[in-house]
């Protein structure tokens, strides 16, 4: 079986189970996201109060950690939840929302990383840079320049975390250090609306619940989104009709869109 | 008058005197539950501050109170300013979001209901069960199975809290355990997006800002709410473009649409 | 230069520099102004957290504070950003969201106008009218009737606060209480979605991270809005395609539009 099949069959796999992903993620992108997530095929929920989150994480086939707007208090949440996960076998996706940009950004992506095994890690090249010891290449939580060697850095990073790294851009690039795989779908659009970075997220992370294979899971959700985005471009008029379209396609993929239109490369 | 005569006239007066409905709700919602206050035609506010929610209420035709992402602190601002609004005869329109799937969300819906009088609660089937000590129905925020006899559950739970109760699905039930009604407005696209239920709550609010009989409002406002998404389901090539469509509908409803298109049922 | 030549100028240098706008702003509205600051050229970051503000703040071109969903925290977080702005001269917007509705909102406006010095101050009449010590014209957050003396009010609040106002409606008024400017730029259907005054900040605060003069820059800002919201008006089918088609024209609106469709007169 292909990669491309693989995916198609776990897009129906989605579908068809209906997996809960446990969202403890930013303000800005939840209505979003949780949109993401219906219409890809599971079920979103958006939970962050300490005394719920563990029980909650239980219930779910994934957990997206996303540090977008951050405090301490939801840190600790995501903290609380990850471990559980991690006990229980459910898979981690962490979205480290403008690291390089604040010390508390850096540091909180850190101490994730630090006491929860995570899954699969996404961000853009500034994020994974930063968290890879590059600094420089931040503006808030957009990334502002172009890493010299992604892969090696993103390869370094898998080793030394031992998840799966995800550089979201024109090629994505993914990698758990032995298998690196490239993504080239997507659509320029996508960069000019806000959250695509965390909606991608989202995407792994409903793979994730499905598919054992990180990389797979990973790729996944990268190629349905950036496959969405490419027919959402044809018929947008501007960044709003373009992300109502995205929404729409994303909720009308099917399986054979999938294996016709993924453009995956091994790295 | 008809109760669909009665309706008409009540969006009429929402229109009219155009009553603030104060939200303590969730993050995920709050941009579209705002819209759709406006766009039925009251006016919006969403204020959680315990120095300022009891100030904001007594300016208020209609308190929703909503759990979709709760902590502590928006409990006890919720109790606070339900506790304002029984005090001067404001209605209480109470969204038990996830009540089941986590402890902390049954136990924060059962608290708010022993210390404030709800004049309508509004669930899904897994919800209303889990208040009424019915589990196993919960996914999340998402009803997962059918309750064998929600009307004799929303009756018992009605005669428990004292206060009206609507469970929304494909039929729609509400009661106040002397009188029941049926809606049978709606499309199965609402499922596809998220907050519907949180939107249908804030209907609902918008209304018993203006009618005083519980049943009727709760009845008006999911009317309202499901025609709106069947003439939007005509127009949709997908879910955002459905919900697009929906506030447009919304919006632009008709006291003639509802005399015209209300499927109520006496139960 | 007249004017409007040098909004359409400002215009260009935002889409050249892509200044970071840093908001600490109301759940609300983070998605809607995350995309209008994209849309109309700059980037967006929102971040709330103490542990970070003033070293998101350092990297801005401009600082949104926007109370709408106030607490404690979230104003203490403000006063931290606002006065690190105003160290290295960043221009500091504020949207003092309901002021006049309750006494924290009242006094929250009020303190950060005593502790930060504020480049502008957007509001509704109401709104204005409240920190002017003028009550009774906000409902929630909304204005509910008309100053008698706008212009005189904003220039005595210019004159005491030593920024410039901005008073949005019909027509926008704009002063410093030396220089005076009317925007009638904008649409009806502007009033009948959310967070279009906290959208309209957003674009002013674009504006300020390019041009020098405040007046001009609000000018421009809500300009730009208006003349948006114009286009929108022409295609849209009720409250929610306006707002996409308001997004998409955010977006594509050029130099020339501005030039030809900027509607500013000095007062």
């Amino acid at each position: 079986m292909s990669i491309e099949e693989r995916i198609a069959q776990d897009l129906i796999r989605i579908r068809e189970t209906k997996p809960l992903i446990h969202h403890i993620t930013n303000y800005v992108v939840m209505n979003d996201t949780a949109n993401v997530t219906l219409h890809i095929g599971a079920l979103p929920v958006m939970a962050h109060a300490r005394e719920e989150v563990e029980e909650m994480t239980s219930a779910a086939g994934a957990l997206v950690l996303n540090i977008g707007t951050l405090t301490d208090y939801w840190i600790e949440s995501m903290v609380l939840a990850g471990r559980k996960a991690n006990e229980l076998g459910i898979p981690v996706v962490l979205d480290p929302v403008g690291a390089g940009a604040t010390n508390l950004r850096t540091s909180s992506a850190m101490r994730i990383l630090n006491e929860v095994r995570v899954t699969v890690i996404r961000g853009n090249q500034g994020e994974i840079g930063a968290l890879s010891g590059i600094s420089g290449y931040v503006k808030g939580v957009e990334s502002t320049g172009a890493l010299k060697e992604p892969l090696q850095i993103a390869e370094m990073l898998s080793r030394r975390i031992k998840a799966t790294v995800a550089i979201t851009g024109k090629r994505d690039i993914i990698t758990n250090s032995m298998k690196s795989l490239g993504v080239d779908n997507g659509d320029p659009l996508l960069r000019t609306i806000t959250g695509t970075g965390c909606m991608a997220t989202t995407m792994i992370a409903a793979f994730c619940a499905v598919e054992e294979d990180p990389v797979i899971a990973a790729a996944g959700g990268l190629a349905c989104f950036g496959i969405a985005a490419e027919m959402a471009a044809e018929v947008a008029r501007g960044p709003a009709t373009f992300k109502t379209a995205l929404f729409d396609f994303i909720y009308s993929l099917t399986p054979e869109d999938v294996e016709r239109r993924a453009r995956i490369v091994e790295l």
